[in-house]
Parts: structure tokens; C-alpha cells; sequence
């Protein structure tokens, strides 16, 4: 079957280049082009590119001539674009994309709290896509031209966070209180420079500019609702769902640990048991539609007292799986546990490849 | 004025180091006895340590002869003896030297919960001291010979979580909910071996045996009573303050680092700048006392967003008083905060010595 | 065709875990013994040991029962045996499981300098192996049962330096002196316990026990000579080749990088261009011999200025290839470089694996 | 007596802010000028500079309004300058500095091969000094206006190696051959943004532009004489002193490790125990001159077979020392050892400070 054209706007960034390397051998997409900045533009993409990737750099982008991030071009032949842009640009480039029709996954966070963009975690809330997918449908049933949409990735730390709850809210009813102290790695602060070796070796900085807020919003927006006319999304009130986050950057190259505390709103509450049984027996919607990149196990419940660990535990599933340890009793709230997720691919990038995935798998794109 | 002489049992471990070290010129005491395992005992210290602080090891330490940790020979001599013992040991030996009459200022978690001995944060509840000193006064009142007692050291990140609530609630009532995740240094893991390279390197582990216990529980009693009759110890009830903690072991040397959430009993609860100013007025009772080690500013509280961070804060004022930063609201509780100790000097050892000083200055030693 | 049954002794320590690794779904080898501990004998191998690999336990290693290290048992059936056994073991185990009659390829440093042991990096003097190969196949012509015998793989720091060093002197002549300083990864140390944590948390530990000694003489072993009659080995006179090495340990997790500097005997020696065609245009024996785990690219030289990197560049090959960058000339021998090798795969486990390929390829096993 | 007034150019940069730290209750200085970049300026110091030393922010500095790097205001009435501009600027600024008659100390390295500037490290060959000191002297005695003059502080690197060559040499004549692979701390780059933290973590990189040509070049100035009429320097020749250097950056916040191999010209070479003796009796001149930053003891040399180590070292004589480990034989030249300095103490602001002393110890200042 033909591969299906993808973009990628900020492909010299950092997770311009994670979308890269997981669209390399993809076997629903390929590479058709790349935009960076002006100074980048003209050049063949390894000229273009510092490469800071553990892996090396994918045969398949290196003599790709890099564009500018203008709608023009081999751009608007893609079926979908990543966008790994940086926040201050964006705003306007995404517009612009949409706007001329294309399908846009982004993983900024500009557009994130619009009320008709859905705001997705792939293992988590991929329902939420119908909106653009009714969009998309209702303008093809019209005869109309596929309009453009934006769909835009989670907060690294917010993944991790949400993809847990999903399934015991749906076992269990609502979560009403949160805390989260988040443990965050550094590349999830990109490299240029992203976060300076003297400011994390042998050290802890307990703050991260924004993040809290995001993980406090975009939760309820993920676990929330879709309205009655499919059309845009109502987060859960504030009310409902009350989050308290603390987040710190360590000396972790991947893999945002959160230790989460949290109560469930109806009583009796579940016992550790059931908890760890419903993380278990989680399957996501992107496993049972059989995108290629889904998690075989979505959730992984570890009995070990001292796991999950970064090192040892965060490419689960190839980094789409989530972690689970530790989970108990709390003295305050109901449970106690400690999650694990990969930033930069159930984070990040990798999310934005799934999304796709699934979108695909739905013809919407 | 003649110095008072201090025994070191456990000398050679990670914290009888850093009480040798503490000791090195100090006003009050000198080093008159190091006690370690048969092994050591009858070497000079220099050839039965294996010296692993930053700081060179103490010229008044080097030639000392080590001798076993029993209540005899030198030891019999001391007017405070401090115990760096792993709880493997000391159990009995503690024991022993109490009995032998001597005053003992213990690290080990053995003896914490006995409702007689105190446990101390110097710059916190150093009033609990009374429950010795009456001890002591009431047997030298009849013409007893002075009687041997223990001083509990609390265990190391019960030390920075307590140190801010003090005031807070001397000020604004009881505290009745407490969730605090810390990230805590290997320092605190002792050396032979302590925590293995591999498993910090590029990694957190989310947990430390029996620390989360020893969090939740030790905090009540450090903020708790003094029985009617002055001789015992009355934790808080759970009910009163329910804490709940998460313990993580980061790639940090020195410093451990609380995310902290908390909520008042009282309604209304005081605004942020009246916890912040109850914190920064804080002046702890050892201070008052004119104590050597006593920290010039018992609480700091730091503005910046990014801090504190345990390699820039973790030395003020020696490692003596406690940063407090980014005191802001809370979703979920009242107020979050983070606060800095350092693990080894208000977190073990310093305490120690500090406690020794409040006793001298009281004259029970 | 049939798999080759393989055992593997200290199954549980940190060499053992990377053999079953490496044999985890092997196109030559499967799992048929594993050996350890008596304390771990009789347990299923997921109970025993306490796995610290980065990548999940296989399955096919999980419920193999643990047998003790003796020529016993399915040892017997075993057509190679894979030792990562400690020195203090290794010794008269591996001892008699060649008196068994087993082929036995060991990670220890016992008997590499025996005169009759090959001392073999596989990418390159795989033509050592031929004295084990001569002393079977002789056995085997005279109708006797086929004789146990012993490889040792090198020194984990070695392997990377004999490796360019190879092509150079195949090319070029002798290089008669070597200046070497590496910066050794943790990993190496093995973990229990290995390095502590504090004592490579910002910081660098200038020795190695042994590691300089085994770098200056096993490097002679390797490039040097069979005996004419084909059952010894004669390591190169050190008049013909000083090596002086100086090792650090580092806080690197896996990856030695070596700074090395060399001299050719022959004058003029070649240009800096001739040195990098030589090590690029270098394809080892066991890539002509279509060995599975052979490196596609022997060595990978490196022309970006700041390279090889060990997070970056480990990995090249799976951990098989080596890789060289910053060939210069040397204002004091003829040039410099920097050399990369993955200690636990072409420094150690690997090697061994790759080893056993070569005498299957070569019906030795 | 006064305090002389000393200015600091790039007061709010890395080297900067160590220049003030060190200036903090000095015997000898008192801080009169702060200069910045025109962003800065007209603010208050603790306003203009983002503090990232682990001591606090003298209470000195807080206050002093910043200038612009301009020899005007505050910076015409100091007596000394420390300059910590970056190379970029640093060329004409100093330049400026010195012909409007002050004397400057810098760290950058522009004027560093000038003939007539000295390059100093004071620990070393303070004797170089006499070239501006004659100078200086020449002027005053013609009854002129002292005039000004650049003194220029060496590399960071490169200090730790000159300072056990000088009395090596001294005692034994000549070394014409030395090979040095250097391990340099994080905190040699600065941070803004320095080297970034996902670039070191877990990593090693083997290349610090233009450091290696500092290290070979630099060695020979300092450890070259003065030209017969007092008046420029004459670097030993190439052929005189071989020096091969290899530099790396590694996860150390601070302290350069460096592994020496050397050789005398003179046969025959002195023993182990000679080159260590000569090591330990070396007093600097500095000391002799009572400088009060001048080390106790110059250079120690440590037995223990894994010393120096950055985290335990760095710190001996409060960074003005050095620390010289495991003088052994070497198989190639004559000896091997390890040398450990701190780099923004000896290897820089330090550096500068302890010239600062010795000027004014001989009244040029």
C-alpha cells in the first residue's frame, strides 16, 4: 500500500528529530519534507541539522532538502505534518498549514486549550479525534475539499500522568483529587541549549517554567468531556478534578517520573488490588485498532519495590507503554504510586506518530 | 574555659566522619574517644579509615587509637559520646553506654520511638530536651551520681520537612495534612557501599526502605507533646496530621530536596506572605541560646523560582538552616513549597552536635 | 538447523546477565545451562538473580532452572560454555570444565596469559583461535573424543585499542610505541556493588586495579604471534611495542573511550589520510565469515570534530563495531585519536558471543 | 592599611562572578567597579547578574552600580582590573584599559602570545612579572605616570600541568617530552549556556575547541625565559619541549584532571621517589612573599593509588594547590602520574587574584 506523505516542521529541533528517526522504515509513512528555519532552507538535511540522537540519523532524511515552514512545496502534498516548532513560531506557521488544508499534529503547546482542538494522548483519549474526524467527514460528504485541522500533543509530563487514570476512571468513576511531584529529564528541555550541565549535575532545579499549570489544565482536558454537538471539548471543572503538581528537572536523560497521589470521588474506594488490576488489563484503542507503533501493553503494573527506574524502565514498549510501581496505600488520599513515561516518545514525538497512526487507521487521513 | 570531652562511636562510617569533621576546632568539645568495629579497634585512626569527605581529615583525629565501641577505657571519660552506629549495632551498644552512665546522642533509628527518649531536631524542638535534663537535674538534686540518657537525631529528611511547619504552626495552628515527595542524596546512603554508580547514573530510584515510614511517622512526634508529668513523649494523633510521603533517591551528592504540600486546621487559612514571613522570623530556640553551630537565619526563604537547589543552598549557613522556596498556593491543600536540608549536617551528624551544644549550654552535659 | 546448546557460568553477575542478552533469540545458540551461586542453584533464573539490564529478561531465560558451576548436569550437553565468572572463581571452574571436555569462552582474566590459551578480540586475531581449532581437529582426525579448551576474551579496555591498531599494523608495519589514558564507564565495574555512587557523582577516580598492567600486556598478546609449531602464543617482545596506559574511571554507563597516541616503526610513516582509509576500508574476519553478530562497519571513523561520544556512538553496530575519531598528527609520536568500544559487548559478553560464532562457522563447535 | 580599589570586567559572566567571591573580605582589595555589558549597566550588580556560585552573593557587590566596560567613572580610580570578558570582547576593552594607564589581569586569551605580556600562572613564574614590573619602575623613575599594563592569566588547563614541571625542572633540568590527556570539569565553560547538560550527562566529550593547542603552546611560554634585556618572553623551542595534549570534557562541575606522561632530556632520570620529593619541597614564591592566597603547601602528592579525585582534591589550600597522584614509572618516557587543579581558582580568577597579590607584594600595584 502507498505510504502516506509526511512533513515535519522544526526538523532540525530536538523532537524534529525524534519525529525522524520514528518515521524511519514507518510502515504507514514517509518522509516528503522537512521545514526549518530561513538559515536552514536550501541546504540537504544533515547539513542542516546538528544530530543529537543516540541513534543515527535515518538514511531516508539526510538528502532531503529542508524548506522553509511555509505551506508551499513538497508541503502541501503531505498527508499529514509534524510539528516539533518551537512555541514562538508556532502560533502563525500552524495557522498558515491549516488554513491551506493540511492535517497538522503538533506537539507545541500554543493551541492546546482551544475549545475545538483536541488536545490528545494516544493511549489515552484518542476519542477525542472524532471532532476532526466529523469535520473531515462532513466536508468530504458535502463534496467539499478535506478541510485542514490541528490536533495537538499533550505536555510530556501531563502523558504520563493521565494515561493511568484513564482506565480507573472508567472502572472506578471519578478522580477527584490529585498530587503530583514530577521528577522531569533533561531532554525534554531540547538541547540549544536546553537545560546547562552545571545547572543539573549533582543538582535539582525544583521549577520549570509553566509546566505546572499545563499539567494541571491539560489533565482535565484530556480526561474531560466532548460536547453535546461533537464540535469542541469541555474539560472537567476545576471542581471535579483538582490538581496539585510540583515539578522538578533532574539528572534523568529520558523518562519523567511522577509520584502521584490521588483519590477517587465515590466510596467505597477500590482496594490496591483492583486498582493494579484495572492498570493491567488496560488496552488502549490505538492496540486494538493495530497501529503499528500502539503498546502490546499499554500499562505496565511492576510489583519490584524500587521500580520503575528511567534507565531500566522507560523504553517499555519501545517508550509508548507507561510504568506503574509502587502502588498503595496513601494516608491522605486514596492511593500512592509512581509513574514512568518516555518525554520524548509517548511525551512527545511519539505521540504525534500514533496520533497519525490512528487517524489513518480511521481514513482521516 | 576546658572543652568537654566527645566520643564518636562508629568512627569510621559515613556519619562518625562527619561528626570527626564537626568536631575539628570546636568551641565546646574534643575529640577523646573513637570507637569502631574489633577490626579498627587498637589502629590509629588514619590507618583504620577509609577517609571519603570533602574536607581533609582532622589532624586532632588522625592519631587517636581506635577502640571497640564499649562503654570502657576512654569512652568511661566522655561527657557526651556521639553514635554514628548502623542500626545493626547499635541497638545494643547504645544500650550499654546509657546504662554505663554516659549521654549518648544517637543517628541510629533504633531507639526514635521509645517513649522516654527524645528525638530531636535541634533547630525545631529542642524544648523536648527537658525530658533528660529533669532526668539529669532530679538525680543530681538528690545527690545521685548524673545519670546516663539517649538523644534520638531524627531520621535525615524528617529534619528539613519539620523545620518549616514548626513556625508555621506555632504561628497558624496544627497542620493536618501533609503530602511531601522528596528527592534525596546518596550521601544519605552511607559509602560501603552505599548506592551503586549504575543505579543513579542516568536514574532515579523511587524508593528508600523504610523512609516513607519513618517520615510519616517521626514528624508527629517531633512537632508532638511532652506527657503532663514531663518524663514522656506524646506524638500527634494520625487524625491530627496525616502525612503522606514518597521517597526517591536522586544523582545528588549532598541535599535533600522536599516537594511539599500542606494544609492548615484553622479557617481561614493565613495568606502566603504571612507564611513566608512567620518563616523568615523564625529564630530556633539554639540560636537564642548563643550555640556555635546554631544557624544565623534558621529558615531562609528564597524568592528566586528555580530554588532552592541542593548544589547552590545546600551550604547556608553550614548546612544548618533549611531553604524554603516557591511558597505559593495549592489546588489541592493549602499552600506547596520546597524546601532544601542538607542530609548530613541538620539531616544527621550536625545535628548531633548541635543538640550536644543546647545540652551544654544547659548545663546536663 | 539445530541450535547449538550453550551454558553459561555466573549467570546471575553483571557478565552473565549480558550473555543471555546476547542469546536471546540467537540464529547459533540457545540457552541450555545455567550456572551460579549455590545459593542460587535450584531456582528458576528469574528468582535468583536480580536483573539490572536495561533491556527486559528474556523469556526463554526465565524459568531455566540455575544449576551449580560444575561439569554436571546440562553443562555436559552444552556445546560451548560462556564464562562470567569472577576471578576469585573462575580459576578452578573453568579449569574443570575444559577437563570435561567442554569448550569453555571465558570473560575472567585467569588464564589469558597462558601460553596456550588464545587471547582473542573477534573482530580482530580471530586467526589465534586457530591453535583451539588445530588441537580439536587433530583430536578428531585420530578418532579421540573432541577435547575441552579454553578462549579468553580480553580485557574490556584492550578490545577498543587493539582494534584500529590492527588494520594499521597489517597496512603499515609495527607501531612501536603507544601512549593510552582511558576513561572508563561504570558499567565495567559490574554492580555488586561496582562503583559507588558517591564516589563518581562529580567526580573521576583515577585507577583501575590491574586495568593499566592488562592494557600494556594483553595488547602484545593480541597482535602478536602463533608458534611455529601452531600451539602457542608469543606476545610481542615490549621492546617492539611500549604501551604505557594510564585508566580512569568515569561517570559513563557503558562505553570506553580511550585517548591514544601512536607511532609507526616504519619511516616515513603514512598521512593522516592513509590512517583513516586503512581503518575504514578494514573488514574483520567474522563479517567475511557472515558471522550474525559481526559489525557491518569494523570501524567507524569519524569525521565531526567533537566524536565519538560514548551516549551517542556505544551503540554503533550494536555495540559490536568500534568507533575512532580525531585521527591527528601528534607532536610527539605520529598521531592521535580517540577511541570508542562498548565495554559489555565488543569489551566483554559480546566478544565471547561473537568468539563461539566463529568457531561454529569454523566447525570447531 | 587602604585597601587597593580593584575593578572587574565582565563582572556578571562565569569567571566574573568567581573574581568577586574571591574579592569578599580580601586583605589586600576592595571591589570600586563592576563593568558589563550595556544591558546591565546603571543596575545594581545583584540586579544585572544571574548568581550561580555555590557561596552566597558578597554583600559587597550587591549594591555597586554596574558600568559599562569602558576605562571611565569607578574603573579610572582602581588600582588593579580583572578581566573575565569573553574572548570576544575582551580584545579591544583591554586594550582600551591599558592605554588609558591601568592595570589589567586577564583571563581571556587574546593577548596571551604578545612577546611583551606576561602569561602567568603565580604559582609557577611569578618571575615573569618583571617584565612590567620593570616597566612600571622605569616609568616612576623618570618621574612619568605609571603606565598601564596587561598581565594575562593562562588557560585552566594548562596551569595544572606547568606547576609540578617548574620544579622538575628546576631540580632536574629539562623535560622535552610530554604527553597529557586532560578530563576537564563543566564548569571551564561557563554557563551561559556552557557545556549543555544533555550533552555530558552520562557522556564524555572528547574535544574542547582550541584547548589542546593552548595546552602545548602555553606550557612552553611559561616555562620559557626572558629575553636579555628584560623586556619580552621567548618560549622554549617546539624541538626544547614536545608537548602532545588530548582534552576532553567530562561530568565534573569543577577541577581538571590530567594524565602526564613525561621525560627529562638529562640521563640519567631521577627516581620515583626523587621527582615526589621535589614535588612536596617546592614553596612558590608567592608563599615566600606571604601572598595570603598563596597555598601552604604548592603541590601535594598523595599516596593513596586512586587520589587525586576532583570531588576530594579540588579543594586542598582553597583551590590555590595542586594535587599530584600516582608518580609511577612509565613504560615510554619517564614517568607517568596524575595531576588534579581547580580550574576557576588556579586555572583562572584565582589565578588572578594571586598575581594581584604578588604585584602589589612588589609595589607595581
Amino acid at each position: 500500500m502507498a505510504l502516506k506523505k509526511a512533513g515535519v516542521l522544526g526538523a532540525t529541533g530536538s523532537v524534529g528529530q525524534r519525529f525522524i528517526l520514528l518515521l524511519q522504515n514507518h510502515p504507514d509513512f514517509e518522509i516528503h519534507a522537512l521545514g526549518a528555519s530561513p538559515r536552514s532552507a536550501g541546504k540537504a538535511y544533515k547539513d542542516a541539522v546538528t544530530w543529537k540522537q543516540t541513534a543515527l540519523m535515518p538514511d531516508s532524511a539526510k538528502e532531503v532538502v529542508v524548506q522553509e515552514c511555509k505551506p508551499e512545496g513538497n508541503f502541501l502534498e503531505c498527508d499529514v505534518v509534524f510539528s516539533g516548532l518551537d512555541a514562538d513560531y508556532a502560533g502563525e506557521i500552524e495557522k498558515a498549514f491549516v488554513e491551506a488544508g493540511l492535517a497538522v499534529i503538533s506537539n507545541a503547546k500554543n493551541y492546546r486549550r482551544e475549545a475545538d482542538v483536541p488536545l490528545v494522548v494516544p493511549i489515552v483519549n484518542p476519542e477525542h479525534l472524532s471532532v476532526v474526524e466529523n469535520r473531515v467527514k462532513e466536508a468530504v460528504a458535502k463534496g467539499e475539499k478535506k478541510p485542514g485541522f490541528l490536533v495537538c500533543i499533550s505536555n510530556c509530563s501531563t502523558a504520563g500522568l493521565v494515561a493511568p487514570f484513564k482506565p480507573l476512571v472508567e472502572k472506578f468513576g471519578p478522580i477527584d483529587a490529585v498530587t503530583a511531584t514530577t521528577l522531569q529529564a533533561i531532554s525534554g528541555a531540547g538541547f540549544s541549549p536546553g537545560v546547562s550541565g552545571i545547572d543539573i549535575l549533582d543538582n535539582i532545579v525544583p521549577y520549570i517554567g509553566g509546566e505546572e499549570d499545563k499539567l494541571e489544565w491539560e489533565t482535565r482536558k484530556i480526561l474531560g468531556n466532548i460536547s453535546a454537538d461533537g464540535k469542541t471539548f469541555e474539560p472537567l471543572p476545576f471542581e471535579d478534578m483538582k490538581v496539585s503538581a510540583q515539578c522538578t528537572r533532574v539528572a534523568v536523560s529520558d523518562g519523567h517520573t511522577a509520584c502521584v497521589s490521588f483519590r477517587f470521588k465515590n466510596r467505597p474506594a477500590p482496594s490496591v488490588d483492583e486498582v493494579k488490576a484495572a492498570l493491567r488489563d488496560y488496552v488502549c484503542d490505538a492496540s486494538k485498532l493495530g497501529c503499528s507503533s500502539a503498546p502490546k501493553q499499554t500499562i505496565h503494573v511492576l510489583e519490584e519495590n524500587n521500580r520503575p527506574q528511567p534507565r531500566l524502565d522507560r523504553d517499555r514498549d519501545a517508550g509508548y507503554g507507561v510504568s506503574v510501581g509502587r502502588v498503595r496505600e496513601d494516608p491522605l488520599l486514596d492511593f500512592k504510586m509512581v509513574v514512568l513515561s518516555h518525554n520524548t516518545i509517548i511525551g512527545a514525538a511519539g505521540s504525534g506518530i500514533l496520533i497519525a497512526e490512528i487517524l489513518k487507521a480511521k481514513n482521516v487521513i
